[in-house]
């Protein structure tokens, strides 16, 4: 619905951040992001609705400064977001005394004020406020804002300014489609280098809100083609090109995951979010990588989410012979195997499988024994191919997906 | 300049990718650049310039299948981009049969054609043809594409959507501001999910161009205040506050970057590109996590920009009795040294120097003395706090930098 505003809807840019110690760049941040929003969107023919800049006060410090007045915008204290936190919590309104409390731990802290930004976010979204989210942040403020931000659902542009964004992100971004910034310098005031940063993003906000508000943008749908989940790596591509030729042609509508444990993962979580019906999960070589502590490893709920949505899966062995580790942490005991590079962060330590010692098929039975499962094929093709089983062609059955 | 049609000056948006087997996915990208930077700047009051997507092929196949048309965009072929290449090596224009040549080895390929892309940016900017650029890919894609993007100065829009954002991404963006957009699937196709992000993609492509053409961006410029580089960590902030303070109200502008290995080379990139003039480097435990073999460390390079540029320097110890290492990743000869949580990814080692086992210091001195230096000045911080030579109180000499 929005906001009513004189019988114009307003939707809501969330600019996040602590404004006990960020107050400057958020201020700064904020204004980048309107000033764009009213050029990109000061011709849309409708004027029934507006979008306006929200700034949120995520401070989990113990000694609160007085935030800065942020004249021109609305403002949510870190009260009113705490407060969404301990109604969840309790389920019921809580007195005010109770509401404003955080724990004294700074770790305990962080954790219960990013919580409650995630249910605050939540509870825009349901009420069809929320247009976007910007939060800005280094290690501290990065985790805060992420683990809120990556719960909304794929589609709604959220971003971090971050100190952490060269680096490593998995922790950050997870499956989602968070965007990093790179904040190239330390988030310490407004200088020549963020002044840059902090006016780029803003646009790039701005253009990603107005696109979707002028219905350029797409609004993540359950299609109503039935979707499969399908894994590649390199060397499965030719199999699972023609697995993706042939589901399309029957009407299916596909999406590939690489298997980089990441790619798993993501496609586990849009099983769970229903967003896929069916798994075709050609390339298990996640699943090598994490019996023999490679890069590119699953853990062990690998499976579990196609598992528990009992979601028809079709199972194979593609690249299973196949561990992936960083160029120079190969471990000793594989130098003898037969080693691909495959680019200069990463080489394949290709091998042979010897099933007495790896725990691989130990493994996979038991995801697979220990639920009740619809439909689960599991297929071996030993394609003797320079004597591995990776697959270079096969064929699958793709009648029991339908 | 930009190219002129009709008295209209021409910018361009280069959206690049391997047109031989991402052409679906770049035409849709390119189509939801254009469409939204229609939107975002028709209604620019300056009708003297607009701004158009460029598509770019940067196929490093040896067996090249014939690209899709583009039609409604200018294509910049592979070859186009190769001859950049091959003059610019040269340093003549070629015959027309070398420059159309790869190299048969894959990474070889990959590499000439990233350089080969980089050396056409660097004209287009040169040209002032230049509002941005965004590519598509997945590892080599990305590798491919992040060696070009990211030599491109600071706050000229690059973006990559890519396999590998949720992942170990300072390989790509290095000390840049390329932005890399998580693909969330492989990219292998327009379905619900790829629809979505590349729509999202594309809007925040052309906010963010038209953002700066309206002027609301700041180019890059060096600030007639001369900018002072300044190195920080969580236990140095009180110091590097202080600093802060003083110098801006001496007149300088301050740049501020944690010293996570990344932001010490971050400094260094902006030293050897004038944009830093002076630099206090107050916490240089990059130089113990060098030492120790910690998460957060410098190379050997670490010093070289500074000296090299001959910027007065201030280098102090700061943090430099602090390494740090991944959760479960502490060494075991540092078990019984002081250890500090700091947060859940990463874990603080503190500890007492050992100046006898250490070679922090020669190091150090190494640095300094094979260099001539036009202002060096090392002080040696030893604030007993709780038993460590941590800053938390001090005051730095800044008349040197002046």
């Amino acid at each position: 619905m929005g906001d009513d505003d004189n019988d114009v809807k307003v939707f809501r840019v969330f600019c996040i951040a602590t404004a006990d110690t960020k107050s400057e760049e958020l201020l700064f941040l904020s204004n980048s992001v309107q000033s764009n929003l009213d050029i990109f969107c000061n011709h849309n023919p409708s004027q029934s609705s507006k979008i306006q800049v929200t700034i949120v006060d995520v401070s989990a410090s113990m000694h609160k400064k007085d935030a800065t007045s942020f004249k021109n915008f609305s403002y949510v204290t870190r009260e009113d977001v705490l407060s969404c936190y301990y109604e969840a919590k309790h389920n019921k309104q809580q007195e005010e005394s109770v509401a404003k409390t955080l724990p004294s731990d700074r770790g305990q802290a962080i954790a219960v004020m990013s919580k409650a930004l995630e249910i605050f976010l939540k509870r825009a979204l349901d009420n069809q406020l929320l247009a976007g989210a910007i939060g800005l942040g280094g290690t501290g403020g990065t985790s805060l804002l992420s683990n809120a931000l990556r719960s909304l659902p794929v589609g709604i542009p959220k971003f971090i300014i971050s100190t952490v964004a060269s680096g490593h992100t998995s922790p950050y971004i997870g499956t989602s489609d968070l965007i990093l910034f790179p904040s190239v310098v330390d988030i310490c005031g407004i200088n020549s280098i963020s002044r840059v940063v902090f006016s780029n993003a803003g646009a790039a906000v701005a253009g990603m809100v107005a696109g979707r508000a002028f219905g350029l943008g797409d609004t993540l749908n359950v299609t109503k083609k039935m979707t499969v989940g399908v894994t590649m790596a390199g060397i499965t591509t030719p199999c699972v090109s023609a697995v993706k030729e042939r589901l399309e042609k029957l009407g299916f509508e596909t999406l590939i995951f690489h298997a980089t444990g990441v790619g798993g993962r993501a496609m586990e979580d849009l099983v769970r979010s229903g967003a896929i019906q069916a798994v075709m999960d050609i390339t298990t070589t996640e699943v090598a990588d994490y019996v023999v502590g490679g890069l590119l490893a699953c853990d062990s709920s690998r499976f579990d989410a196609v598992l528990e949505m009992k979601v028809p899966l079709v199972l194979s062995v593609g690249a299973l012979d196949v561990a992936t580790f960083a160029a120079k942490q190969v471990p000793s005991k594989y130098h003898q195997r037969n080693l691909l590079m495959h680019n200069e962060q990463v080489i394949w330590s290709v091998y042979l499988l010897n099933l007495r010692s790896m725990h691989i098929f130990p493994f996979l039975a038991l995801c697979i024994n220990v639920h009740l499962v619809s439909s689960v094929f599991l297929f071996f093709f030993f394609f003797l191919n320079r004597g591995l089983f990776t697959m270079n062609e096969s064929s699958i059955l793709i009648r029991s997906v339908r």
